[in-house]
């Protein structure tokens, strides 16, 4: 696939302390570059997690939510090119094979390896392919973080990265992160995977706290086409080499700022998967104002962001709010037809319920013309607000998901 | 546009005593063709009526809903061109003034008077060619449901109707019915109208329970793109000029035949919507059995119906069944991935979790080179099923949706 329009460059992520990645070829496809990413992470390392909700899951996601619940980890590794989903038993043995492989080399409890893995569904991941994957990943020498986010990455037309800082009291953290997925999406069902490495010291329970939160308004706010994968899996690990106090709750030295950091790289990557979506033209913020609470707001932002006919107005460049006011509608949640505005790019084309008749569509036409769009909508009921991304519908989604044959 | 590939004749759909249909020109748009549609009903006429969940819906739709609560009618008028919706104040003073001018002629009360539109939104239906349209709808000379079908129509390309008959006792009784849209969309958003007329004679009572009970497996059960309308109405209307004893409940003599009629053109009208899908190519049922209950099994169909990944998959002819697996598994109903069964016309190509050893893909494959395709699920869980309908994803609802401006 050519690179996205929307592309970034990668960023310049620095190395974590306790954080080594490396990459490998398991050979899962018969394709020319590494398909499995290790990264070996010191004792001590702290993990938190976030996983897809969708209940036909693949069992490193069941496996996953139950290791996070103790809190530590001394590895990752990610699989590109078969997501093991919808295997049954098979699929649960390739993983717990891996885990005891990387456990048997670092020393550690299975449950201190984490897994993810990628593409194809319905095909048990190969043992052997993978037993050979790890020891060669185990073997090889040290990559960067652009190497490991290319590794993880299958119908990504692009790396993609993220970095944030903070100071702690005296102390700066560093954090480094990646994320592959174009969307739900790709010619085998893709999936969306996030990891975010720290050199911060801090507790479990404040780590899965503060990546909760910003999941919350930055992965669980973006959608590509609605579909939600069974793999989606984002993990936070902080090794502590940093020095600072360790954070343990809301109110230690520095939370608020390793808070915001974490957001920060989360909403960073977030835009990175929507700015890859499958045929993506134009990346679109939608603002709600005005809703019954945040959680109205963003379901109202999700159903606009869902819309087929939203999007490929987007795509045609065209400030067609009539779709908007159906998305509003649809959505189920509290709305009054004639309290609703709709705006482009910071124009105002509805208030209240009715046209502006002073409505000038020149400023609006020009900014659909870019390739960041913004639509704001007030529901002029009360207070709650979201703020949800998303990319437009084109001719390349239907030639990536139904010209191509899997 | 170009005729729907998966069109349907107009059948011979039988005048229905008391029920006279009429078209005229009201000039909504700069066109060459007729847009208005009156129908006008003899006294005694009972009227039920389903209508669009969208809360920014029209002012046809806001006053259909207090109108059908009366149970009587005297007539039908639909506007093409123009949906009135999210036109406030003026766009209800527009269907107002109609009311009162068919109430004027026919000397019955507004109340009496059901006006639907469809169309562009925002635009407050003009008043002036409204009142014109009407005149020259009183005056025009009667036409057959294919021309009133016709009529209704916007960015249909085919004119759609159904008709059905019942023996109640020794009477024989008729259905005529239209409808129009292409899914909830089209280039200003249509809209999905539906008007159902019989010769006989029911209570409005009756007659809502028989259309209720339709809508919820029929139009209920199918999607184009996900996106409700703000305008989707469907009305029964029963002359009671067949001269069967009157159907007031369900122990009525006839009342199962006459239930299972209505039954049947909704299905044949849902149908023609869905086949008249923008950019639809192939026709697609969906039946989900083993859910905890009829509902869920609608709500897992319609998750799976309404995922762009499964529609372009089968537009790209490709058994795509880990897409379906992703669809059940979002839908937020019970279901578990280790009993779930799938299968495409016929041949199963999972069945409990697991792609079966001995899937012959030729059949399928076979199969899905068809324009009707069939999607079995079983969830194995209990003994609700659903079927639902929908069509395929393709370039051609980008065509019609993105490249053409409004």
């Amino acid at each position: 696939m050519e690179r996205s329009p929307l592309a970034r460059p990668f960023p310049a992520a620095p190395s974590i302390a306790g954080a080594v990645p490396r990459v490998a070829r398991a050979h899962y496809k018969t394709w020319d570059r590494c398909d499995l990413t290790y990264v070996e992470l010191d004792e001590g390392t702290s993990v938190a997690g976030v996983f897809t909700k969708n209940v036909c899951c693949s069992s490193e996601v069941e496996m996953g939510r139950e290791q996070v619940r103790l809190g530590r980890a001394r590895a990752l590794v990610v699989n590109a090119g078969n997501s093991n989903a919808f295997t049954g038993y098979r699929g649960r043995e390739a993983v717990e094979q891996i885990m005891a492989q990387v456990a048997a080399h670092l020393d550690c409890a299975p449950s201190d390896v984490f897994v993810s893995s990628t593409g194809v569904i319905g095909v048990p991941l190969p043992k052997d392919k993978a037993e050979v994957g790890v020891m060669n990943a185990l073997a090889a020498q040290p990559c960067d973080w652009e190497m490991a986010a290319q590794t993880i990455g299958t119908t990504d037309t692009f790396a993609k990265g993220a970095t944030a800082s903070a100071m702690l009291g005296d102390t700066r953290i560093e954090i480094s992160a990646i994320v592959k997925g174009s969307g739900m999406i790709a010619p085998d069902m893709a999936t969306m995977l996030g990891y975010i490495f720290t050199d911060a010291k801090v507790s479990p329970h404040f780590l899965q706290l503060c990546l909760s939160a910003a999941n919350e308004a930055t992965f669980a706010c973006i959608t590509v086409d609605s579909d939600t994968s069974t793999s989606d899996t984002v993990l936070a690990f902080a090794t502590g080499h940093a020095g600072n106090e360790e954070l343990v709750d809301a109110d230690s030295p520095g939370a608020d700022a390793f808070a915001a950091a974490i957001h920060d790289v989360c909403r960073q990557l977030a835009h990175l998967v929507v700015r890859d979506g499958e045929g993506a033209q134009k990346f679109i913020e939608i603002a709600v104002t005005g809703a019954v609470s945040d959680e109205s707001a963003r379901s109202v932002g999700l159903s606009i962001a869902n819309s087929p006919l939203v999007k490929t107005a987007v795509a045609g460049e065209d400030a067609n709010w009539g779709r908007v006011v159906m998305a509003v509608g649809k959505a189920g949640e509290p709305a009054d037809r004639d309290k609703l505005s709709i705006g482009f790019g910071g124009t105002w084309a509805a208030k209240n319920g009715l046209p502006l008749a002073d409505y000038d569509e020149a400023p609006v036409a020009e900014h659909l013309k870019g390739q960041d769009i913004r639509i704001d909508v007030d529901l002029g009921l009360a207070e709650g607000s979201a703020t949800v991304w998303t990319c437009d519908l084109t001719h390349g989604y239907i030639v990536i998901n139904a010209d191509y044959r899997t």
